[in-house]
């Protein structure tokens, strides 16, 4: 494993470093979705072999990322959550039951497309090692899978991405800073032209507006024409939709605010007005999928009663969450692609990081801040 | 308004007084969805004239059912509710809002297809008068109406359903006994055949399951094969689909089970499996509506905080509420056609009661009880 | 009515007249939703009194507006049409029907929320005075309507729109150049801190794309940071949200591609992504309904098979029309917004129309072309 | 593979054997899903090892369905389909993109819950053999797979279908008469208190309805009372709900009618109908899924225009259509009770078989045929 993890050097600059600023609220401590008390993530990244494409041998330009709303046992307690589905043209796995029973009682793992079954299976055998009761004395569990295509630079026939992949990026899951750009799920991923991958982001409201923390962490590999903070950069620096079929991107979003599914499904659909703000036009072959589970609570497997109590936010007080929500959607796209390194896959297909020089002319001609 | 209401004699027999059992739990005191402590019903029913039609005049065969989940100010005390789409070939309205938002601010009103948008202006001066803020210091309303189309025996061109006719609906609402077949909503709907209207029906979950009870109110006016408590009425006499189009079916279901939106959606979309065993078949022509409501708590207009405190029954405890949903929406239809009298209506078009004593022998043939 | 119909004077520019060119395709002829063959728009005006509200005699500052997918008879000649609920905080009638049944059988109709009841039955009739068969001798029909809150300027208890005005916009209805800004539905919205109303705006694909038009009119009434061709106007003129509660936009997306209510749906869909990048967050109190519809086509009322033969794009051909639709929804906004005349209302409230040197200067500021 | 592949004896009767005729319309030559031309099944039956459970060893009962619309190349002949999911409490794969993008580009694979992915990985990679562009010069593949939990009798932690067991259900899979009961997928399910499984039956319209065919296969694994056209067998034969948590249940239907993701959404929900005859309730634990398809067309995976020629039913014509579905659906489930044998699983659990003779009179002293 170890010669095949790439460990990103985070030379390259996130929004804020260059001084791009998103939206009116601020972010918490690391601007990532690791903000939102208790949430972890992990990624486990593959790298090998050059040149040529050999169907099941490689080149491997991909990986697997992990989110874990909280580091205990997801499955004996559970959170609210809830899923959006933008456009359906993606293999996503289990999120029909997060809406239907209204929570999430697994981590959340993203890889690349023909991976998904396989990380699925993984994540059956991370939960059942934990809870050897699961389909035995209690019911089964439902792995949630979200992925995108990086067949460009992946050999994605190959579905690299093992079982000890996935309980790696679990086992190394963190708080505080994450990596971004090409790294775990984000791999082989391109978005709007570019190299892209996994971004993050977070904010922070007004404690008068309830003081909440949101956190959004993207993978990026959609169509578009990018725009950073208003600025045209795609049409500026010439890369133009069409060119590449395929895309989807994978939304999760975390809050801190008590929120039932309900609550929790409005908040997701408001990420897809972030990602529009970057250049995002939801193209056919662009499967938009989105989660967003909450943390201020648990729900256990086995209640002790018929009821359970409960708290949320109000439907008057979600403004301004939502406001947040859209915000740190944008710049999470930015810096999922900001941090990218530009990446040479299968038949030597390439992925461009963008320019940063060039990116930030343009900022400045267009007096972005 | 006096000459043109109805007084219905209550001759006929609901199904439990002809022997018929249905399902496996026990009704309330009234088997009505009155015995969801609080819930008021009240009919105004309209019938004049006879003869051809002239579009405008009448005959008249129409009214108007209002279901109130409390005495209360709606507006300011909503209840949780949720609604579910089966066939949208009908025209309700305020269902987006419902389920939105998860909450019910006005009453429940049910009308013929092309009387709703009157019935829900008056209600929207209803809530006005009782709520002068409406739109001045405050948010607008959501009328919620359901409707099905009475055109085969009314002047449905004629919209006869006014003002005055939906404040004596909510005026009049009782608790207790309520007069089911053709009164209200349900004076001109024909079911599977036969004369029909409002039925209803309840259940009470024994103490171990939570102990709560559960009541549906359904306007019945769909296509299908009667079939009572398993035996196949209609085909025995010979009444057979297809033969009208339109049709459509609204089904109320309240509860004082403590519930969000989510665990609502799941009760309402029960009830169309206790119709399924009717003869129910979602006939393209059927707009089938299905509205829940809670009474366990109410959501205040105001907040006076960010968050809300809670209660609601778990996931696993829901499938005894839904066995009872699916066997209470069964029984009111029954109800709903047993009640029905005999209706002559525009150009003489007869729509006859289903005959009891046929019916009694055709469920002694089959040994159901 | 002709004293209380305002003839506006068209004096202020369109986003185009002062250099904003947004996105990558080219507007139609017209740059209107009329660029779609055979589409049609009207409007009826309401502006009377002036100073304190007295509830139900006003000031009035409402209307309504019209638009017709063509100017033959809808009832019998229905076009594919699909409706898309962003945020279900709304009161539109109608869209139940349209997705099921998969198209739209009236003309769409806009207005303020406590007058769409008013408005739907004045549809019923207009549409039963063309086909008095309705409800006799065929079903009944589904009058579709969208509305926003236009309380802060308007006596909105007093649903001042009555038949004659919705009769007049339907009858008035043209082709070719639109009025937008305050007029109509528009009269009394606002948008993002500034006076608003209806906005349009049209692309044509080029050939190799399919040739196809697509239009999109826009009734703006939401909260957000307005952002011109990724200007922050908003930030930079002190607009700041979350001062307004209520909200609501609607938006009718026409086209001539041939196109299911399947291919529709995405279409309606990717009209949101517009509207997020002039500011849109989705706010609590914002109902976005969005309806589409195909002009490529006409489905008989009464077909005379069980087959009817069809045309579609295919999948891969979409994601060009889903890029037009994106950027034609984005412009609407800022044209309802630009057109849009300062207005006082009820108790001297005022919405300010956004300076147009001041915002000029802004884009010069950012290079915004 | 060949010692732990049962052949059933096919001794139990399926209901018109004994006299049990469900509905108004005739079945098909085999009245079976593979009545629709084109149609295939095949099964892989795992059964190996008896006692206590050793997870990850066994005993086993379990295995793999798959149902082939057509025995072409499914990548590159996509057929029309929608998928509905009444209880989304389950695992299926794959429906997202069904309705998306209307169409089914797999065959449908039916397996146990913990087995999905597994499935899913062995159908892309049987997908792939026959697609070698896959991911590399086109787009992924969109896997479909539905679910039922057998952990009552089979050790559904030990994920027995490997892809071998697919490829044989896949190249074994035939026309004509269907193994059902405890076969394939059917292995280890259980519903409403019987042993249960694959079943299936089909119905012919009328030339004047429009002569085609409607087919549906089941996977029964749901709580209940089980009711044989009409008679209470269930409560008779003491078999009550609650007893057992878990379930689900998978429904399948094709028919020759030609028909748009639209039509087939409304009949694959019509299918709920049929089961909810049975006794089906959609209790708690119960995922309930749908998926329809039509084979009246392919779909190319690569159109030569941007737009495709089609032909489907009109709206009102599908009420007959509607109609047999829900017959077929409820004949479906009864043969995969009837034709189940008693099983003897994990620990010595115990899914006995419906008693025929008990059943036979039971139903005669309801007098049904």
């Amino acid at each position: 494993m170890n010669d095949s993890v790439r460990i990103t050097k985070d030379k390259r600059p996130r929004a804020r470093d260059i001084g791009i600023h998103i939206g009116v609220f601020s972010p918490g401590k690391y601007n990532a979705i690791t903000d939102v008390k208790g949430v972890l993530v992990g990624h486990c990244t593959l790298i090998q072999g050059h040149g040529p494409l050999t169907p099941g041998k490689g080149p491997i330009r991909t990986g697997v990322t992990a989110i874990l709303p909280h580091d205990g046992n997801m499955f004996k307690q559970k959170v609210p959550a809830a899923s959006f589905v933008f456009n359906g043209f993606g293999k996503s796995i289990g999120l029909h039951q997060v809406n239907e029973l209204g929570n999430l009682e697994t981590p959340i793992l993203l890889t690349n497309t023909l991976n998904a079954p396989i990380v699925a299976d993984a994540l059956i055998e991370w939960m059942m090692k934990e809870n050897p009761e699961i389909g035995i004395d209690t019911c089964t569990v439902n792995p949630v899978v979200g992925e995108i295509n990086d067949g460009f630079l992946n050999d994605i026939q190959g579905r690299h991405v093992k079982k000890e992949h996935v309980f790696e990026a679990l086992t190394t899951a963190q708080s505080g800073q994450i990596k971004e750009g090409a790294v775990g799920a984000g791999t082989g991923s391109s978005c709007m032209g570019w190299k892209s991958g996994i971004g993050t982001s977070s904010r922070v409201l007004p404690q008068d507006l309830g003081g909440f923390t949101v956190g959004v962490l993207v993978l990026t590999n959609f169509d578009g024409l990018l725009t950073v903070n208003g600025a045209p950069v795609g049409r500026k620096l010439g890369h133009i939709p069409f060119k590449d079929p395929g895309g989807s991107v994978m939304v999760i979003t975390a809050t801190d605010a008590p929120l039932y599914q309900r609550h929790l499904l409005r908040v997701a659909k408001r990420a897809v007005l972030g990602l529009a703000r970057t250049g995002f036009y939801g193209s056919n072959g662009s499967g938009d999928f989105f989660i967003a589970f909450s943390t201020a609570t648990t729900i256990p497997h086995e209640p002790t009663d018929v009821t359970l109590q409960g708290v949320a936010m109000t439907n008057d007080a979600l403004s301004s969450l939502f406001l947040a929500t859209v915000e740190t959607a944008e710049e999470a796209v930015i810096n999922s692609i900001l941090k990218a390194e530009t990446t040479v896959g299968r038949d030597g297909n390439i992925s461009e990081a963008v320019d940063i020089q060039k990116l930030v002319r343009i900022l400045r001609d267009y007096s972005i801040e």
